[in-house]
């Protein structure tokens, strides 16, 4: 079985081409240019791929109400050109085939959910904390869609009491992204984050954004596993700092094992590393089939 | 067709009969004793009911995990008596039928999903604040349990500026519950919530932090309705002071129309009033069947 997968960033497109064990069999890579000329090439790539379903885990907003007129669409991005492109339906005009579509950070926590760190569990959150937080939702073996879709990078967060950055969000100013994604790393500390030192005070101060905001998660949904990815996540050393904080929130008061003792195997890394977003997006062409 | 409800809290129990259209038929209350005597009233109410199922929702925290050999108990309550008592067994050695089993709030979620002011929707959470705060979550069309269940008046939140009350809650002061639930009223004011004149600023502070865990609810889970029940909130005017909370800590952030213009009808009271948690216990007696 071949089967087809778009992950679809902001600043630059994989395309992949796998099986239904998750193995990635080829991929190439291109920058997000507008959206007619990058999905003309998305369109060249498979069409020769004789694949069976292809899965589009993208960046957002996105419509992924399937009832919705609009399904399938970019909604209120401001990158050119793509604020309410149809670019599912552009797709389904050339390819007649079953279509996974949803948002990149959903795609990867399926795709971990399938393969990866959260290989048989039926829930999981997954977060990628790079130049924004996204939080992608799994519960119960569904991807969590609702109203439009999760937006959990976005999160209102305490604030460290040494703390005098006002957070970059234009939205929410010091919201979880606003606070602890790439650029307020830069913003408060004047250089990029993967300059400063592991012992730098901002990684203590990371941790405390990062850390408040998945107890708060962990109280509301319960997940089986949390899954940390992106950049910023590359700084191995923030794990058992962040897994620190969230243990001394929670207080003991969740009287679970994963939560008392087993911290270091229920906060992870991707087990799919840098595969995570291709590998989710192959994982919603198979749950399109 | 007769079904049987248990709305089991954690001062009294309410036993009911119904059907599945969800009118209930006939219903009883007692307090709630020690484990023992309790069961045993609940035992002789449905005894000669000939109900085909019965729906158990419960104060906690419990074990709702079907493959745990601890699947029905009450797990670390101080409540004398009911720590890891086998609640859920303890019935099934009478009542060969199915049972449906979850927490007070996950079942409110279900009863309000099912008949109540989500009616028709797969999403929607259900909180209550009364003496505690608990959240039921229910989104693609399941409860939500995960690794324990969903614990969420537990969630951190800013503290509002103005505040000096160090919240009541032993495991993490001014989590929500600890700042938000009716003792935090009265222990904030020095006197009970119900004797508060609607002018007063407690309520602006209690809407605050309420609004506060909505909206990162709302960014994090994406739900189609947010349903407010508790005695807290037989004070109907602190609902449009909530919703004016989420639209302004939001700030446009998501294009939906419920949280733009539509917010009147997306945070509202339970539809099915103070019966939600009965109908909830009957509606999850609906979905053993």
């Amino acid at each position: 079985m071949i089967i087809g997968a778009v992950e679809a960033g902001g600043t630059k497109f994989v395309c992949g081409i796998g099986n239904e064990e998750g193995v990635i069999q080829e991929r190439v890579s291109f920058p997000t240019e507008r959206p007619e000329e990058t999905l003309a090439q998305v369109i060249d790539y498979f069409r020769d791929k004789q694949v069976e379903s292809i899965g589009v885990g993208t960046f957002g907003p996105i419509n992924i109400d399937p009832l919705s007129p609009l399904y399938g669409y970019v909604t209120t991005t401001p990158k050119p050109g793509w604020g309410n492109y149809p670019f599912l339906p552009e797709l389904k005009k050339v390819f007649d085939i079953p279509f996974g579509w949803d948002t990149d950070v959903n795609a990867a926590a399926l795709g971990e959910a399938t393969w990866g760190a959260a290989k048989g569990l039926d829930s999981c959150l997954y977060y990628t904390i790079g130049t924004g937080v996204g939080v992608g939702v799994y519960a119960e073996g569904k991807l969590v869609h609702g109203l439009v879709h999760p937006e959990g990078g976005h999160v209102l967060t305490r604030r460290h009491p040494d703390d005098t950055y006002e957070g970059f969000c234009p939205y929410h100013g010091d919201c979880l992204e606003g606070m602890a994604a790439g650029p307020a790393l830069e913003g408060r500390w004047k250089v990029k984050g993967s300059e400063l030192q592991p012992d730098h005070p901002a990684w203590a101060m990371e941790a405390f954004y990062i850390g408040q905001a998945i107890t708060s998660a962990v109280l509301l949904m319960s997940p089986k596993k949390v899954i940390l990815g992106g950049g910023v996540m590359h700084q191995m050393h923030l794990f058992p700092m962040i897994r620190e904080e969230v243990k001394k929130n929670l207080n003991g008061y969740i009287s679970a094992q994963a939560l008392l003792e087993g911290m270091d195997d229920y906060i992870v890394p991707p087990g799919l590393g840098d595969n995570a977003g291709l590998s989710g997006s192959l994982a919603l062409a198979l749950r399109a089939l």
